[in-house]
């Protein structure tokens, strides 16, 4: 494949040292790019974070790329075998950071965007955009935003392609289709504090809670599914005690987190550590915190369709998967019907040296363009 | 009672700013009166710590009074009343670091002594005298050493009263007869640290610890007996995680302490705890630190004897008890046939303001008197 269009601009943006969450100027380099081929191009800043919505039709089905400028420090750039801000090819691969986490995939669907246009100018339904520049960083101006405001305004995505990085051995072999939510829990155990040679004058908060935890350890909350492992329950944190070896602790501090699937929900869990503590008569505060609800595309017509270009493109079946920590599709999928992530190895993301294949950039271009013709082909044409 | 001895030698006592282990001048004090009734004086200085063991008699049985001369520090000196190194009366009380702890009992002892031997110069058996000066401080080159080196010669105590104080609402109204042990445990459970999203690739070490926790918080030990209260586990400190909320901990510390009473022992205790781990397949580490046996006299001549004693002076009931921490007595069990613990209110001991009451001490000092004429009365006589 001869796409030198995809790595240019792929280096074009490593060279913006974007760090979350500032995007330097990729959007802008992006938004020139599309106004180009037709895209109306609609600043959406809040706070310091940048987000841009472009969108090439007005007409349903909408198909929108999502994906983010920003990206997490180089770390000691003595490590680097070449400045991290400078895109460098070698050894077949495409050195820098944001080279795979993700300004490779951006590069990769706008370029495919140019191609698909200038065949197809008068494409069935739509393309969209929606990059932001804090997906790295506290996530709270930036995705979160734009899709409250598409929604207020009654805008609709039919398929979202995230671009981030999900291939763990070869490109194409994994596409995931959700992602499990995340719950965590503050729980503070309250005892009365005494000398540990007179336990009756004292309440041991570690005593009270050791059964607690006992069943919390070994409870199954859910089977998982089709898509999704079961949801797990893991403790990060347990801290009791003055120091000081004869001295019954007042109180106990325990942090905890669930990852949770589908087949469980934030009240559900959040009901059954209640039932949990209240039944073995534990004295206690618990603070919550849910920072994603988990999501899910069943395999359908978007999943069928990237499975059908991959097939197509790499020769290479791929998978279905929803491990892994959270991303924007967290949020997106509050307006979008279908929803899946779609990139580059995952291999060296957030790492020294982080790097693309060379070889997979052109192969990525094609795959997002051949969805786009399977999806946004006119009935008609 | 009319006894301004036993007061004024405590004084003499209390004004020594004896603050472990540093005696000053007590225990030359102490030597001289006994000397001047006979007693043999013998030195036994270890490290930095002085001991004396006063013997005065060569025959069985031997009754022993056992104390230490150094006090805890005084803490603040603007807290207290009056110095805490000026024996002061008020409002009834003698005020003075080491008033209750002990040095009013040893001079109630001493004086006991001079009237006893005044009365009875050819006495039965022997009286002696085992005087520390660290038993508030590490407690190594004190009691333990002079006990080694009279069980190396095979001197043994028929009747041993150590003077801590031990009344708890009125003088006379308990004796401790025995102490618990004390087993302590510091354990390091192991794990794998990882991501909390994939605790597949991670080992939890609170999850491997949790039902061997439960189990241990919950286990019955023994029942105690007629003297001890049923052995206690107690777990001082907990504490593992890295402080982020992401990870999973690679390791995690309890710390935690038994109270055992004589219906168990430090092995039995130790391969119990061992084989719960074990049996929950927790990978650990674990030191053990044992800093007291437990020990007892059954009621007895002994007991009887405190008790008559007790009851004739005070009209008091005495009641046996093995509360609290460690003494003393703990080594000396080992040359003694039978030990109790009698003297003043414990109320205010190692606090600021520590005094005994005035009309106490007489009191204390006849109880003791008339023990010796009980335990060391002549049968032809």
């Amino acid at each position: 494949m001869n796409d030198t269009a995809s790595l240019n601009l792929a280096k074009q943006l490593i060279a913006q040292a974007s760090v979350t969450p500032d995007d330097k100027n990729c959007q802008q380099i992006l938004a020139e790019r599309l106004k180009n081929i037709g895209f109306a191009i609609e600043e959406m800043h809040f706070g310091n974070t940048k987000n841009i919505w472009a969108r090439r039709g007005g007409s349903a089905p909408v198909l929108c790329f999502a994906g983010h400028t920003d990206v997490v420090p180089a770390g000691p750039a003595e490590l680097w075998h070449s400045p991290p801000f400078e895109p460098t090819e070698r050894e077949g691969r495409l050195f820098g950071r944001g080279a795979a986490d993700m300004k490779t995939s951006i590069a990769c669907f706008v370029t495919a965007c140019e191609r698909f246009v200038a065949a197809n100018p008068d494409h069935a339904g739509s393309i969209a955009l929606l990059i932001t520049s804090d997906e790295e960083g506290d996530a709270f101006d930036g995705t979160t935003k734009v899709v409250d405001a598409l929604k207020a305004r009654g805008e609709r995505i039919d398929y979202c392609i995230v671009g981030e990085p999900t291939a763990v051995n070869v490109l194409g072999d994994t596409i995931k289709n959700g992602r499990r939510g995340s719950l965590s829990g503050n729980l503070t155990v309250k005892g009365k504090q005494g000398h540990i040679a007179y336990p009756h004058l004292a309440v041991n908060p570690v005593h009270t809670f050791a059964p607690a935890l006992a069943e919390l350890a070994a409870t199954e909350w859910d089977a998982g599914n089709e898509y999704f492992p079961p949801t797990g329950f893991q403790i990060s944190n347990i801290n009791g005690g003055t120091g000081a070896t004869n001295v019954i602790p007042g109180t106990l501090n325990v942090k905890f987190n669930f990852r949770f699937s589908t087949e469980s929900t934030e009240e559900g869990l959040k009901q059954r550590v209640h039932a949990v503590l209240d039944k073995h008569g534990v004295d206690y505060s618990l603070e919550w915190a849910c920072s994603g609800q988990p999501f899910l595309t069943e395999a359908g017509k978007l999943t069928d369709t990237a499975r059908r270009a991959i097939a197509e493109v790499c020769g290479v079946e791929a998978g279905l998967s929803t491990s892994g920590g959270t991303s924007d599709g967290r949020f997106i999928k509050a307006v979008a019907a279908e929803l899946i992530e779609l990139g580059p190895s995952n291999a060296t993301i957030h790492q020294i040296n982080e790097n693309v294949l060379l070889e997979d950039i052109p192969k990525l271009s094609a795959v997002y363009e051949r969805m786009m013709a399977d999806l946004l082909h006119s009935e008609s044409a």
